[in-house]
C-alpha cells in the first residue's frame, strides 16, 4: 500500500517571502501572489458596498443586476514576453484569457474594453497587427471588443505593449458554481494536453529549438464551458476554472485549499503532448506547473462525469477532453499524484512561477 | 464687429504625424490619440458583434442587457508619474478617473476592476499605501472594488505601479445623451475651478514650488451627475463629459466635432485658480489644455441652464460652478474663446498633450 503524505510531518523550506519589496513571484499565481491579495488587496479593499463578492476570489465576480440578470465581470492585465510567439502574440492572449476566465464562471462573455500601456518608440505597423489580432480573437469568442484607452510611457519604461482586458458576460440564472460546491467523490476532468502555451512562450524567449512544431493552444473555451452548464444543460458541474499561470498544478491546489477537500490526480492520465514533454526534460521542469491558455479543469458529480466528458469532447476545444483524478476527504487542501510506479507525491502550490511572464 | 475665424483659410502647421513609432503624443487625449483611434484601433475591432457601440466613441460605452437594464463599461490605464501627488496618488486616480468617466454617461457605477502592473523591486509598504487609498475613494465614490489581477515585471521596466480600472454602472433606461443632442443655442457649464489636478502633479514633479498650496481636485462628481440626470430630474442634459487630458479644451472641441456644431466660450468666464494661472504664466502652458480629475463639462438646453446650474451648486463638487459659453451654428467643429479685450481667438484641439503622463 501506498502511503498518504502527510502534510503535517514535513518540514517548510526556508521562507523567501520577508522581502519588503515586490519579486517577479508575486504576479506568478503562486503563494506569493495569493499573499499579496490576501493580506495587502483584500484588506485595503474591504468594506466597500460589494466586498463580499471580493472575498469569494475567484477569476470573475458575479453579480445580481436585476431579477433574472447575473453579470460576470473580471479583468486581466498582458505583459508577456516576447509579444509575439508561435500560434499567437498578446493580442489575442488578451482577448481569450479574459474570455477564458468569465467562461469558466459559467458566463457567456459578450464585451471587453482594452487598456493599453505603450512603450514610446513602438513600432506601429506591429501595433497595428496585435490589434488586428484582438479583433480576431474578439470574432472568434463572439465578443465585441466596446471601449478603450491607451496611455504612453516614455521610452525605456515599459516593455512595447502591455495590454489590459475587462469584461463581461450574462450567467444562467440560478447557477452556482464555486469551491462550497466541490464534493468528495467528485471527477476531475481536463479538456486537452497541457503545457503548449507555455512552451511555446518560452522556445521564443529562450532561444531555444525543440527539434518539433510547438504553438500556444490559446482559444477561448465558452463552447465547452456552455456544454457542460449553459442551456439548463445538468451535468453536475461543481466549478470550472482555467489552468492559466502555475498550470494545472495551481489550479488544482485553489480548488483542493478553497473547498477543504484533497484531491488526487493520477499522473499518467494527464496528457502532456511529446515536445512539451521532452522541452521540460531538458529544462527541468513539471508539466502541470506550466501555463495554459485554452484549456479548463471542471470538478463534477461522478454519476455524471461520462455525460460531462462526452459533452466537453464534443467541442473543438475540448476533443481530447480526459478523467484526470477524484476528490477525497483525505489530505484536505492538499493535491497528490498517483505516479505510474505505484507511488505518491504532493502537488504542491509553488511559491512563484517557474516560468515568469508568460501571460 | 470681430471676425468670426474661418478655419478654411488657415495653413495647417506641418504635420508631425507620419512617424511609424509611437510617440509620448499618441497617449495624451490630443489629435496623435484621436488618429491612433480612429486608424488603427477601429478597423482592427471592427465586426464585432457590438461594433456599432465602439463606434459612438465616448468614454463609455452603454450596452442594453435587458428590458430596463442599461450597462455601462468603461477603462481607463493610470500612469501618472510620480505616483504621488498633493492631495492624491495614483490609486485614487485610478478609482476618480474611472468612476467619473462612468457618471458623465449618465450612469451611477457600482463595480470596479483592478489590474495591478507592479514593478520588480517596489516597495510593499508604498504598494500597501495605494491599495489603501483605492479602498478609501471606492468607499468615498460608493462603488466596490470586486475582481482583480497583478502581474510583475522586471525591475527596470514599468515605473512601480500602473494601473488599470475597468468599470461598470447603471444607466437610467431612457437616458440618451451623446453629442447628437446637442443643438445651436445649448448653454455650456462647467462644475468649478480647472487646472488643479494637472499642476499639482507638475508640482512635484518638476520640482516647482509655487509659493501657494496646491492639491489635485481629484473627485468623484457622481452625485453631480446624478443630481442632473438621475432619479426622473429632466434638466435638459444634451451631454456630459470630465475634461481630463487635454483639459477643457480637448473637450469642448471633442463636443463640437462630434456634433458638428461651433462653441464659443467666455474666456474670462472660465475659473481659473490663481496658483494654477500664476504656475500656467511661469511655464507658457494654457489653463484650458491642464488635466482635470473632478470636474463635468455639462452641455444643456438654454432653456434649463439656470435651474441645471443650481442643482450642480447643490452638490459639494460643483459648489463652484459656472456658465462658460454658448453652442453656436457658426464655426462648426470649432471651438471659440471670447476674449476680454473683445477679440476672439480658436481654442484647437491639441496635437498632443502639453504634459504627459498626468493621469
Amino acid at each position: 500500500m501506498t502511503a498518504t503524505p502527510d502534510p503535517a510531518a514535513w518540514s517548510c523550506p526556508a521562507p523567501l517571502r520577508d522581502q519588503p519589496t515586490v519579486v517577479l513571484g508575486h504576479g506568478g499565481g503562486g503563494r506569493l501572489s495569493a499573499e499579496l491579495i490576501e493580506h495587502l488587496f483584500l484588506p485595503a479593499f474591504a468594506g466597500t458596498p460589494l466586498a463580499g463578492t471580493l472575498a469569494e476570489l475567484g477569476d470573475s465576480a458575479v453579480l445580481d443586476l436585476a431579477p433574472g440578470v447575473r453579470l460576470a465581470f473580471s479583468t486581466d492585465s498582458y505583459v508577456v514576453r516576447p509579444r509575439f510567439f508561435p500560434g499567437g502574440n498578446i493580442g489575442d492572449l488578451a482577448v481569450n484569457g479574459t474570455v477564458n476566465d468569465l467562461a469558466v464562471s459559467g458566463a457567456v462573455p459578450f464585451a471587453l474594453s482594452v487598456g493599453a500601456i505603450l512603450e514610446e518608440g513602438l513600432d506601429l505597423e506591429e501595433l497595428g497587427v496585435i490589434a488586428t489580432t484582438m479583433g480576431a480573437a474578439a470574432r472568434a469568442a463572439g465578443v465585441s471588443l466596446v471601449t478603450g484607452d491607451t496611455k504612453v510611457v516614455d521610452a525605456g519604461h515599459g516593455d512595447g505593449v502591455y495590454l489590459n482586458t475587462a469584461g463581461i458576460g450574462l450567467a444562467p440564472a440560478g447557477l452556482e458554481l464555486g469551491p462550497g460546491r466541490i464534493r468528495p467523490g467528485d471527477a476531475v476532468l481536463l479538456s486537452g494536453p497541457i503545457g503548449l502555451h507555455g512552451i511555446a512562450v518560452l522556445s521564443v524567449r529562450e532561444g531555444l529549438e525543440f527539434g518539433a512544431d510547438i504553438a500556444t493552444d490559446s482559444a477561448p473555451v465558452t463552447a465547452l464551458t456552455q456544454a457542460l452548464v449553459g442551456g439548463g444543460a445538468d451535468l453536475g458541474v461543481s466549478m470550472m476554472r482555467d489552468p492559466t499561470r502555475g498550470g494545472v498544478a495551481a489550479t488544482l491546489n485553489e480548488m483542493a485549499r478553497s473547498s477543504g477537500t484533497g484531491i488526487e490526480i493520477i499522473e499518467g492520465a494527464v496528457p502532456v503532448p511529446e515536445v512539451v514533454r521532452a522541452a521540460c526534460g531538458l529544462l527541468g521542469l513539471d508539466p502541470l506547473y506550466i501555463a495554459n491558455e485554452g484549456r479548463v479543469v471542471a470538478v463534477v458529480r461522478p454519476e455524471r462525469a461520462e455525460q460531462a466528458l462526452a459533452a466537453m469532447r464534443g467541442t473543438a476545444v475540448g476533443a481530447q477532453s480526459v478523467r484526470i483524478g477524484t476528490v477525497t476527504d483525505e489530505h484536505p487542501g492538499v493535491v497528490v499524484a498517483r505516479t505510474g510506479i505505484g507511488g505518491s507525491r504532493v502537488v504542491d502550490l509553488p511559491l512563484a512561477e517557474q516560468l515568469p511572464r508568460i501571460c
